[in-house]
């Protein structure tokens, strides 16, 4: 066996853990009794030593640096298996770079304050939250601490890299500083205007059955493959699973199907990209997704891109109805009033729940907090003051004493994972770049929308984005599929067209 | 860490990808999307060898071997962690018995024989099973031939020792010769006498949703634990997952509810035996049920000795009545008409669906024939022959040329499990060994089966046979729990006294 295959069959094996992990979480998620919690975390935190010990193993690393010198002096390995090489030891770097005792330390810390979290937010109780989410905090600073000796990054772009590879602070922050130039002027315009549009709320009290068979159909005419992969239910919507079997979750309430059909489009663009990554590489490093950034700026396409176009509207509208029993006839159905309902803005508390415009600067809010957590600028209990001040600030809204729907709001923090959220607003705004570029290249595109045919949107996504894995940096990818790097004047025209337009 | 505690982390790791590899496998057979058979297939098998390469460690056989020399000279271990160091030497035994390239010819072989058998099964089609099943019965020969070598066994023995620890040939032929000395006549007398029953039978049109509210609530009145287990849908009933989190499954069909029941019953009694397994050595080999013939035992406690025990029919009728909606004022719901219809004895083609009269006879058939296929006395093409002359030695019954209900029904040979059939019928003799002293000691039996009240048979099952795990050899389980070591009398007296009493 060459020292190629000998690496390839290290990410093998890889993948084999990665694919029990995740069919694991998804069933921890979905199907897991409540009382055999203890068991999963012991199992899946066992996989996770055995993935490591693998990612450890200095036979691998020995492959690993002797291909990289082959790969310097000839030109055995291709474009691919360069790029394969290139994640690797990138993986091996990142494993690397955090010693053993920490990782279990912040596993267990983690798993400790997320499991209460879930109790204590719906407490409203900070006091208590405060000592596990710091030995957390404390721990995520020594973890960005040792990476950043290891990688020579600073700490925060050590944890940025974890879920965006490629992208650090300083570009983050020029993004983020000319969003902030323009969107809080942006969200006054339109929220002034909106206040005279009298909204028709949707009927409330639709069946959870049909609400389902109409996930599963909008999931079919999105390109789904059901072959490989399923919807169920679980508290948060989320995709999980494998390339190979992805199991993408929403839930319903009989007075709120729109969300749901929302959360279903949302965790469909999630899973195009999973089920379109390129099929000869899904076990290796390159084979994978590029980054949660583009992850996410394929779901926020389909969900709030396509999802909420004029065009596609104009489908849905009796594509749903045909779904639903009730209420056909209500105002609700008229095609400017559904889209006055999905593209309301209105600054809230709730990020999960914000629309598209007051959204990026929650994820700002965030940005700022935690990347001063981690440069040890301010320390944990100084979060809710600043969170109720920044949220007076950039929305206007008021939080002091309430952290259950303030800096308790999300998972992400008491689970450890610093430097996450930033790839939502990223997403974002590569969506809008793509978006735009699409409308460009896709001459029919509003054509094929309205008759609820996204080939040529599939076909755009899976030669540009898709079907590259991680062949490219995450800048290289954005380049190549729209022709300019990260720019987030798209995100800024597409908002005034739309709302201001 | 002292050398027993390091044993026991192995253990504990080898447990976590047990864990996984049972949820994988509850989710292939109950949640998977049929495409993705291939890489839940990959992930499945190189968690098996990863599983395998943990038993093979040197590190792990030389703390065995040093803990066994410490253990000969000193008291330090408990007798239950002298019980665990056997087990664990006993698996080591087994795992090294057998040379890797044959486990992985085996494994392969064996898949895709499995695979084909359902196909080729429908279509009754021996002669395109024929070289895949000799394929796999010739490397299971090499693999006994392999463990007699190491264990001193002969090899049939060695095949046996997988599935029903403890026991051999020599006591199976003895045990068998006894009950083929009594069961035919049996047979015939009792078929006899119930020429002249005339059975009403069940209701045959009831709502999928009726049946699983109603398997749900049984579950309950037996006791299995829902904080940590479930029941769903596969087309084979199993129970599956880990003792922490146990997964039964079953089949719905509107015309026959009982099947349904009677199915969810047997499965129950499996769960049961998990669910009660010795807590604080779960992750431990002295910790798992002590072989297939008592958990067998456990299952066809509760499916055929209370399960249709007339006291426990009593209070069943109503219970079932008060779940389904439709003709409850049939017939059939008189407890002697309901005793009639499950008790109901009629030499039949298949196993599964086999009367416990006449099910031993299934299982001495299948006995006689895998042990002269691995001692090398019959071939793989005279099986059909074979099967053909014994039934109707037997059972009176023709199976010419009807090999899909004949020597093709079971996925056992296709999937290589040789010895594993014995386990069904010591099961059944061992739980109306088991049944007949529970009779004895417990006076109020037939008072709490009538009013549904389980516990004190809980209590008696957990001290004397769930609570000790694999702490006795299955001989000296059966004894301490009954007073004496196996003996098919019991099994002949609970025939006589039921069907001709």
């Amino acid at each position: 066996m060459s020292s190629y295959s000998k690496m390839e069959s290290f990410f093998f094996r890889l993948h084999q853990i990665d694919h029990a992990l995740a069919i694991l979480g998804w069933d921890e998620a979905v199907m897991m009794p409540h009382g055999s919690g203890d068991s999963r975390a012991h199992a899946l935190s066992e996989l996770k030593v055995i993935r490591h010990e693998i990612l450890m193993s200095n036979e691998l690393l020995d492959l690993v640096q002797q291909l990289e010198l082959q790969s310097e002096k000839s030109d055995k390995l291709s474009l691919w298996q360069k790029a394969n090489l290139f994640e690797a030891k990138r993986m091996l770097t990142n494993a690397r770079a955090v010693k053993s005792d920490l990782v279990k330390s912040i596993s267990f810390a983690s798993a400790k304050c997320e499991q209460t979290w879930r109790t204590l937010r719906g407490e409203n109780n900070w006091n208590d939250f405060l000592p596990l989410i710091s030995e957390v905090i404390n721990l995520s600073r020594e973890e960005a601490d040792q990476r950043s000796e290891a990688l020579g990054l600073s700490p925060y772009d050590c944890l940025l890299d974890l879920f965006s590879p490629g992208i650090n602070e300083s570009e983050i922050s020029k993004v983020f500083t000319q969003v902030k130039s323009f969107l809080p002027d942006l969200i006054h315009k339109i929220t002034e205007r909106q206040k005279s549009i009298n909204i028709i709320p949707p009927p409330d009290s639709i069946p959870i059955e049909n609400q389902r068979t109409l996930g599963l159909d909008t999931m079919k005419i999105l390109g789904f493959n059901f072959n490989k992969g399923r919807l169920d239910v679980s508290h948060h919507p989320f995709c999980g699973g494998v390339p190979e079997d992805v199991r993408i979750t929403t839930r319903y309430s009989k007075s709120h199907f729109m969300e749901s059909l929302e959360g279903i489009i949302h965790e469909t663009g999630h899973a195009l990209y999973d089920q379109n990554l390129p099929r000869e590489f899904l076990t290796q490093p390159v084979g994978m997704a590029r980054g949660m950034d583009i992850h996410e700026s394929q779901s926020l396409l389909f969900e709030k891109y396509f999802g909420r176009n004029k065009s596609f509207i104009k489908f849905l509208i009796p594509f749903i109805k045909q779904h639903l029993s009730t209420e056909e006839s209500s105002p609700f159905w008229n095609v400017e009033n559904v889209l006055n309902y999905l593209n309301h803005v209105n600054p809230s508390l709730i990020r999960v729940n914000a629309d598209e415009v007051t959204y990026p600067i929650h994820i700002i809010l965030r940005f700022e907090i935690e990347r001063d957590l981690i440069h040890k600028k301010i320390e944990t209990q100084d979060i809710p003051e600043i969170w109720d001040m920044q949220m007076k600030k950039y929305l206007g809204i008021n939080t002091k004493g309430n952290y259950k729907d303030g800096c308790m709001q999300d998972v992400h923090w008491p689970s450890g994972a610093f430097g996450y959220f930033p790839s939502y607003t990223l997403g974002s705004l590569i969506a809008a770049q793509i978006y735009s570029k699409i409308k460009i290249d896709l001459t029919q595109l509003d054509f094929d929308l309205q008759s609820g045919n996204l080939e040529s949107i599939h076909e755009w996504l899976r030669t540009r984005i898709w079907s590259k894995g991680s062949l490219l940096s995450s800048s290289d990818l954005i380049r190549n599929a729209t022709g300019e790097y990260l720019n987030p004047n798209f995100f800024k025209k597409y908002i005034e067209e739309k709302y201001l337009g």
